[in-house]
């Protein structure tokens, strides 16, 4: 089964929570499961929309009990381990699709990159070098749609 | 969804395989998810007996890849954390059914009775105090039937 | 340099306290480091003995802050991954040998034994087979002296 | 003890080498502990420093040996846990300055800051947000000296 990574910011706006309604939607529709954060913001409008179109979410919380994760998880994984779940998360997609900026979120954007990760970003944050070059490794998408086409999973 | 993991070793012997995988279909006929570690012996006979009734099957595997997964699971999470996913492996199940005994095994019993979790065990390994006097926290069960019924959580 | 881990409750008795500072004294008088769990019980009465003979103590904290280390280690590690730490304080030593009884301490005496390490057990839980029988691969001493021999570091 | 993280890519220039041996060196000699990677580049080069002057040097290993750990190090600890390893470096610093770039050390900048701790950076990456203004949170330094200074623990 093919598994899909959804990554985003708690504090997200609205049009950020759209794309990922939209992002989950599209991950079930093509049969894939999508994993994310679990709690609330991106990780919710994800998994609320794979919901949506009765796919399966998985949410790796960096909690050790279930409290706080959000509605629309078939299943909450527990880790306990804090923020080191966010390796887990870049870890579990075979692609990972970014919403969203903050540094939680940079963090599975850069530990999904380390392990050669497909990355594809709808907004969010930017990584130039110290003279303002773009570094490589991240696609960029406008729409939700070329986001999961540039995943390329399907 | 109620969550039930199911730890075994690897090398397990027929019975062991034969108890996991009628506790997995156990747990998939009441409706629960198993977890399990996602490789051989009682993780994979737990999987395909849930398999076989249509259960919701996640292996939460050491490694960083999906790489050596058995082929009864719905999902892998690759956690690339080694050994540190049996705390996960403890953690995510509402209760833990042990099969059989093992180092790795040993540790998923003890880091969930670590977190308060109702442990039962079919066979393996007994724990006593420095007199020979059993260590209370684990009920221990005959049949795959009674560790389902021990667990208490249908 | 060499690294010996010492695990062991919290909740310690007077007798097993004592073990604990006189072992913690041994590995800091034989030169090694001494690697614990970083906080009370059994962690700080080792923590105490090695900082007595100016030993190196590095304490490898389940939290996220240094919050409630004992006051004897050089170092202490916030690792914020919980309970997943003991596998780290398994890994960490080339011999670990474990004091007393608890879940936790039963969890890191697995870990280690299930990544092949010499484990030398004072007092403490015992671990046989269904009938009875002890399970081997961990050796039993009556003092620290002994427990640092039989570690077979020095 | 003050603690001190250094972070920063294996594959290194010698520019970024010469300011991790020159950080490592000003760590030492304000007689704070420094806590790396444990293995090449600029984590070599920092524990190099480090330990020129005396410093006690701790690397946090990714790998569950001791293999491949550079030879500054007063301690390795060997985690087992992967790139979740880099969620404990960023913890374990009271500051955590960051020479060079690379995936790896960009998520552990991001979950440096993440827990708030105060970051410093000498070259590497540098982060937007999607109109090109930078995120703010991570200071720049153009010496060692300026991001010893800009770590502001002495």
């Amino acid at each position: 089964m093919i598994q899909v990574s959804v990554c985003g910011p708690r504090d997200a706006t609205p049009q950020e929570l759209s794309q990922a309604r939209e992002v989950g939607r599209l991950v079930a529709e093509r049969g894939a499961a999508l994993i994310c954060g679990g709690y609330g913001g991106v990780m919710e409008a994800a998994a609320e929309g794979a919901a949506s179109a009765s796919g399966l979410v998985i949410g790796i919380l960096s909690q050790p009990t279930r409290d706080g994760a959000n509605p629309y998880l078939t299943l909450a994984i527990p880790t306990g381990i804090g923020e080191a779940r966010n390796a887990i998360i870049a870890l579990a997609g075979d692609a990972v699709i970014v919403i969203g900026g903050s540094w939680a979120t940079l963090s599975e954007l850069a530990l999904a990159r380390r392990r050669g990760k497909t990355v594809v970003q709808l907004g969010g944050w930017r990584i130039t070098d110290a003279d303002g070059n773009p570094v490589e490794g991240v696609a960029y998408a406008e729409t939700p749609e070329e986001a999961i086409a540039k995943a390329a999973l399907f």
